[in-house]
């Protein structure tokens, strides 16, 4: 916002609707908010406003859509793709104190959360359910950051990411007004699919302030193992022939060798230092000893004979939070360093060619990096190590990533897999669609046309 | 079309491009095109264009577009809700001679096809491969048509509908121009999920050329069943329990007895004239071995104890098939009626209460009628037999209609669960989606400013 005056005038308005104590002009709080938890530099919001209801997003929506100031809504700021930098300044949306579960219905294994409510809440208010929402991104995000962005993380190979898991969202577009979605039936054929239209698009179509999603059964059985592998061909191989073969495993993450280095330095596990895979089975007793029999015969072929078994739920539980923090653990291998982390995403037929070749091209650069991945969507990440002050090792690390992402692209797969375009993919957008960008704009235009809605995102 | 001077010359530009033989005027094919399979009464087009090429299509819509003709899509024309009646009239593109499979990726189990393949047509190519396509409407639809309208059937209950089965769509847009939907990665957060929008779309928003789907391995055992309940109220908790319960079935159909009798008399079978569940289990022998053993235990409880095996593939095949002529059974029950189809879907606790109430409204009128559906997605259908010429018999047959519809939506349910909105339930939208209906509207006029594209439905 190049006009202080006119935003003093705004701040005076969204007091008005909130009250003074939730309008923030402060540095500290505008820092907080202008950035995520990547290499993206930080742009400060003017203001910031922490909103706790619908109509209160709504009234200041309005309020910003009168003077055409632009809108950034902020909800964990765990993103990885710089969604929530105010590029042009403007009002920052915090939505972390909508932090409601609005309902919850065990019958149609479905609830309705305000969009600051974060998975690991949900998941902590369904503990005696025997329900869970199983989308996991790293870190504790927010549902409504987690629709926005159409996260997914260690369980979409079995239970989809949030295109497939969220049933309805309560929306404020542009100019104030309030949506909802659809309905939460399991399906619908009644109209346009607005809700995967507003999934996914990082707050530049409208303000996403409820979340309806679909719950599942935990599991009767459940067991967890770690294999590490003499190659990482081996295991993504193991990986490429289970998903072929049916298995319907819950999870199946590869970690590289400089990635377990990590991850037993940060998490103090004693895993074996090589390519491995981390693996979970859901279903009944004798369903997951069958589903556990069929992967040991595959890992077997391809060198992978050292199953390391999780079966009680802490142990569980202690291999997949040092998976989680996978990311944290590699930035760590580098004090202070800042992730530039890619997102390939690849048809499973290209997925050992992209990844042997992403490991290659790592073998040959001096910055730190290790590589973690979904491998059962075709999805996996390369994690370099940046010194942020560093401009120069920045610019290798930026082609490096290019490199990759061009590589995705050429063997048909995408710029995201689940991280999102925010600022870091915009550049490969028209490579990708082509001419399915200019459909994305006339969407954009048409239900932002004075471009506030997080602008300078995806498009 | 009012003018016919601009027919007559639009149609020579058509002949140029793809040839004389492959347009007609003649009033037997526009009839063919100018109706569906349901009570709708037939709108012709003022010309019909076989097009074999997506290039073709788009030249076509050119054609269009410079004098501003209505363009009606048009596949198996299977469809329910009058989405192929021509009601401004203009060009009709018959897609069914663009069948070719394009490509089949064992390894990413995924195929591309042209839009006019049909479901069977593309099962059929598949069979030595291991794979299969789940989705299943009662008719031999296109996939370009199913994708249009969003699709589903018996299976969607564990593989999805349309919806989550398609991976991109090939799209010819208002102006002819082309695009891709997307990549055909698993997943992928890459922009707004342009494939969701236009699945869905009915026509309105641009013409599907082609279509890559996911396909899913064949399960190394099924077993089907079919078993009768003393109530409908058996059947329909016996259904309910088993997804609360978290049962994968492949299948879980409901049929009331009014619907059995009509199977027997159509399909030559000899079921027991009674509220009837038929149920499909897939998975290793052991895993169906487990789900049939929780099914019968369910059932037994609601007194479904008689269950009727079929487990070769013959026996399998002729009772799907009857599932299959469900619609047709019912209007063979009154020799020379139409169908009058409700498609009735609500978050599954509130399907019995749904069901009940309808089959106690059905009981206090002479129409012949019968119920059967999806249930284990809340999903199910009313068939009204009508004599087409009684307008008053087809006015209280509507006003059942309009009673059940509202039910739905006042039980948090949709207008449609599968069959879309084409001309039966536009006047429904507003109750059903509120303001969000204006955000579709947005869209549309943004895609297809003129109108052009199926006008007329939907919105």
């Amino acid at each position: 916002m190049k006009d202080s005056a006119g935003i003093e005038g705004l701040v005076s308005e969204l007091q008005g609707i909130v009250g003074v104590d939730r309008v923030s002009q402060s540095r500290a709080v505008r820092e907080q908010h202008g950035h995520d938890e990547s290499y993206h530099a930080p742009q400060l919001p003017d203001a910031v406003v922490f909103a706790r209801s619908t109509e209160e997003v709504s009234a200041i929506v309005k309020a910003c859509s009168a003077r055409r100031v632009p809108i950034v809504p902020f909800g964990a700021g765990t993103g990885l793709e710089g969604h929530v930098c105010a590029v042009a300044g403007g009002v920052c949306i915090d939505l972390s104190q909508m932090n409601e579960i609005i309902r919850v219905s065990p019958d149609d294994m479905d609830a309705t959360v305000q969009a600051g409510v974060t998975r690991k809440q949900l998941n902590e208010h369904l503990r005696d359910t025997g329900l869970f929402f199983p989308v996991d991104p790293g870190a504790n995000a927010t549902l409504g950051g987690m629709s926005a962005t159409r996260a997914s993380g260690t369980n979409a190979v079995r239970y989809g990411t949030m295109r497939e898991n969220v049933l309805s969202l309560k929306v404020v577009l542009a100019d104030g007004r309030i949506i909802q979605t659809s309905r939460r039936t399991r399906k619908s054929a009644s109209g346009y699919d607005l809700t995967r239209l507003f999934v996914g698009s990082e707050g530049t179509l409208g303000v996403i302030t409820e979340v309806t999603v679909k719950l599942h059964g935990i599991p009767q059985h459940v067991a967890a193992a770690v294999c590490p592998f003499p190659t990482i061909e081996g295991a993504v191989n193991t990986c490429i022939a289970t998903i072929q073969c049916g298995v319907p495993l819950a999870r199946i993450e590869l970690l590289d060798d400089d990635q377990m280095a990590a991850v037993n330095a940060y998490s103090k596990t004693d895993y074996k230092v090589a390519p491995t895979l981390m693996l979970e089975f859901h279903g009944t007793e004798s369903g997951v000893a069958e589903q556990v029999a069929m992967v040991q015969e595959i890992a077997a072929e391809h060198g992978g004979t050292d199953f390391q078994w999780a079966t009680l739920p802490e142990d569980r539980e202690r291999l997949w939070t040092a998976r989680h923090n996978a990311y944290y653990a590699g930035l760590a291998v580098r004090p202070g360093s800042g992730g530039l982390i890619t997102d390939q995403c690849v048809p499973i037929s290209k997925l050992a060619e992209c990844l042997v070749a992403t490991k290659q091209d790592l073998e040959g650069t001096p910055i730190p990096s290790c590589i973690v991945g979904h491998v059962g969507d075709g999805n996996f990440h390369t994690v370099l190590m940046i010194d942020p002050a560093d401009k120069e090792e920045f610019a290798r690390a930026a082609a490096i990533n290019e490199k990759m992402v061009l590589r995705s692209l050429a063997l048909g797969g995408t710029a995201s897999g689940e991280h999102g375009v925010g600022l870091g993919k915009r550049k490969y957008m028209e490579t990708e669609h082509g001419e399915a960008l200019s459909v994305m704009r006339a969407i954009k235009a048409a239900l932002d046309p004075a471009n506030i809605m997080n602008p300078g995102k995806i498009l």
